[in-house]
């Protein structure tokens, strides 16, 4: 059904690219060595791309970081492939290996190298609205739609997508992306922050009390701090704050539609991959990672490193550097040995006929 | 509170409507034959709507697809229930039976048949912004506040919602249907496909390699491909690829809410129902199912017919065919005997009273 | 880098303002009696606004609900703490206690009083698109870019927010405030409705039949009736019914990312926490709770004021007054004595060393 142009990577029609680059160039950029004797005979003297290792072709760039992928190595016929030392020995001799200890951070420089980030024009879209007081620099682009309210404060070199909606008051620092259709409110944001298309930022937090006709809302009249270098996923959502801020430290990455309730507070570089949801009042120390729908209780505490699994439900505070799944939360190896012994007990094919367990069945009688 | 004008299906505020038709055309429709015997004297020759067995009158068509509201059956007013053969018996001698093998499907026949979908006019609401290069074949609608980016194509017949957004260079087939605040870019659609409101199709995907300074943004340069006769539902989120692309196969029907990251392979009429999360480069043969909320880990592969169960927490290959639950999953015999083996093995009442269990817990000690 | 003007709630930039106030207009506003003995000596004669128990100074006020925050209430500087009659005596004597049964709620009305809601202005902002023959009353105010389609109706005092879509035929009771970039159609909201940013209401089910050529789609015929008091979370989705009307009951609270299938019915004051789901034709009673993440099968029956706990997989009928929990769903009581059941069983250092259970295990085998 469909005739796409190309499989390849970086299609021209959504992505920018730039090079050729040479071997020296490649191996810069990553801060590798040069091989010492260049095994790869044939290979092309410049290269204008990046590709899996199963579609990449000899003036291609490919690279390797898992291991369930070797055999993808063994058989490819990209012109170079970025290794750790571990595998090195294992490209084929058609290419060559450039040797780094973290192929896939080399992966993200190389590919940044062939494909630009677009640059953003200092521009407003003449159907966007701009009310009075808002403060646009003028290095910022702003999209079709898009709507500022007054005194917004919008950063140098930001990019605010189609439709998108920056509310009264909120600052946003400099070279921010806003995604299309993103919202904004009671939120103050850093540098460096991009929001992906749909993020709710700012709204109401889920507070209120129980009056006599029915619920009565609690005035929610905290904020939204946006630290620097955070990316906020498509789609999720993070109320501000009742009383106190909700707070998303530096440098963290939040993924597609993740829940984040009033007055939480992230630490640096957390992870929250998509669908997990942090109850009210939470807060994490640096460097957590919350994996994909976990689901957070208010009121805890999760330390420094700690990893919570997928799918996992946490009730009370986790200890730093611990990692827990399940359902009451558990260490991950209690977790699986649970499994294991409650699969071992349900295997027995007449549990209750044993002399022990009878005698419990009929004392439950 | 609400006094709605009326409690029927097919309210003329919000739908087209067709007809009356006579019991022919009804058979017609659905491939049944008419009934031999005219069993339901004072039957309407005519018939005006649909409605569901507890609320439909003699002029009305109803359906019987669940064995679970046979006792509306049974009391039903309607002039037509359409049921299997089973069922075929326990219509009242007041309503005329139509009998087919599929219910469900002959109800969405004669659904259609009263209340055919609203045709799309060839037109550009005056609101919405097309940016130079942009290719609108001239029977495609496209509504109010809608932005369509530059060398964008959009195909015969397509409806684009208000507030929708189709990024620059973006294909989109015939006769698709793009809901109000639907994102799309770096994205091929085929034919036929339908995004429900706000659904975000063709973001970056969540990567990122750990540099010195935080993490590093791994550019995502491929993109979604849809294949004919996808629907995606409302709110859902639907990453690009990273050197790959993102495919969702024809047929395909997925819910609100639904995650799906990148490099994810979907095959032919899968399902994904609501909140369900498919992580990074998994893929699912043809015809599977995803029930609500279960997520999936990356790079696993899900065989063709396939079911997993709600809330299922999948960290491994599916063989096709297999039925899983659980989380971690496994087959549903397997998890419903474990359920059980549990609740015996609690409900002990002095379960460390026993000989052989209070060894083992004087063991542990 | 975040240098925010001010830490405390009710910034400015964001917030209106109102005060200040002294003690009786205070304790008048949450019917507290006024102090028999002013304890506080040097109190202010007035107060200005609210904070919470750690950054209140004394002309502020603060409350304490939650007996995890005594230790905040020893050594608060707050003017003036409103507490239940149990932790009065607890009030430092630099404060004065303003006792109340209620604090969660008495907060709620004193904070409404510092920070009355913004006023709705009469106006349709010049960029907002309204169809012929929808009713807008003088008093309502439309956002930038909102649509309004033909025929809908907005009752007197709405809010539109910016970027909304108000579907054809539409109707809105008084005093509702939808939020930027949301979207209704097929739908009748009563009075006093809130919708927060990006909630998607009155969008087709996921309704499809089996055809011989793929999925066939089931024509959605019914509407999403919203009652007076509701409010819906930021990207919340909730699906018009299929031949009924899906119904959300008078003063229900839905939280961000909430799922509710078509033909769904909610009683009264029912509250669903963030990212559940309820599957198609559930019913919920009245006042029934459903916590987060957690998911509802279809076509069952949840009785009044039952609880389902957070991540519970309900997979039948809930008896009124329930409180359940877990996946399958099972009474608390059982889910933590299973919980407890099968810690102990994991921690056997030689489970299957017993006699009972290496009679099992080989039978097993």
């Amino acid at each position: 059904m469909l005739s796409p142009a190309s499989d390849a990577p970086g299609d021209a029609r959504f992505f920018a690219r730039s090079g050729p680059f040479g071997l020296e160039r490649l191996a810069e950029c990553i801060s590798a060595s040069l091989p010492t004797s260049n095994r790869a005979n044939g290979v092309a003297a410049s290269f204008t791309g990046v590709a899996p290792l199963q579609a990449a072709g000899p003036d291609q760039v490919s690279f390797l970081d898992n291991r369930r992928y070797l055999k993808q190595l063994a058989l490819t016929r990209a012109g170079v492939v970025i290794v750790s030392p571990a595998f090195a020995d294992q490209v084929p001799a058609t290419s060559t290996a450039l040797v780094t200890p973290d192929p896939y951070l080399a992966w993200a420089l190389v590919a940044s190298l062939f494909h630009p980030r677009l640059s953003v024009s200092g521009s407003i879209h003449p159907s966007a609205v701009v009310e009075p007081g808002a403060l646009i620099d003028p290095s910022a682009e702003i999209g079709a739609f898009a709507f500022v309210g007054r005194d917004a404060v919008v950063g140098a070199g930001c990019s605010i997508g189609s439709h998108a909606s920056i509310g009264a008051g909120v600052i946003i620092g400099s070279d921010c992306r806003i995604g299309t259709h993103a919202s904004v409110s009671h939120s103050i944001l850093g540098d460096r922050v991009t929001l992906f298309p749909g993020a709710r930022i700012g709204q109401e937090g889920f507070g209120f009390a129980v009056g006599k006709a029915g619920f009565v809302t609690v005035p929610q009249l905290g904020r939204v701090l946006i630290e620097d270098d955070v990316e906020i996923g498509a789609n999720a959502a993070i109320d501000r704050g009742s009383a106190q801020d909700t707070v998303i430290g530096a440098g963290s990455r939040l993924d597609n539609l993740v829940q984040i309730g009033h007055n939480v507070r992230l630490g640096r570089c957390c992870i929250v991959v998509s669908q997990a949801g942090i109850s009210g009042s939470t807060e994490l120390e640096d460097y957590v990672t919350i994996a994909a729908q976990a689901g957070l209780i208010g009121h805890i505490r999760i330390g420094r490193k700690a990893r919570v699994g997928a799918q996992c439900g946490v009730m009370s505070d986790v200890e730093p550097g611990a990692d827990v799944i399940g359902s009451p939360a558990m260490p991950f190896r209690e977790f699986f040995r649970n499994v294991a012994a409650l699969r071992r007990l349900a295997r027995r094919p007449a549990a209750s006929g044993t002399a022990a367990s009878t005698a419990g069945e009929n004392g439950a009688g």
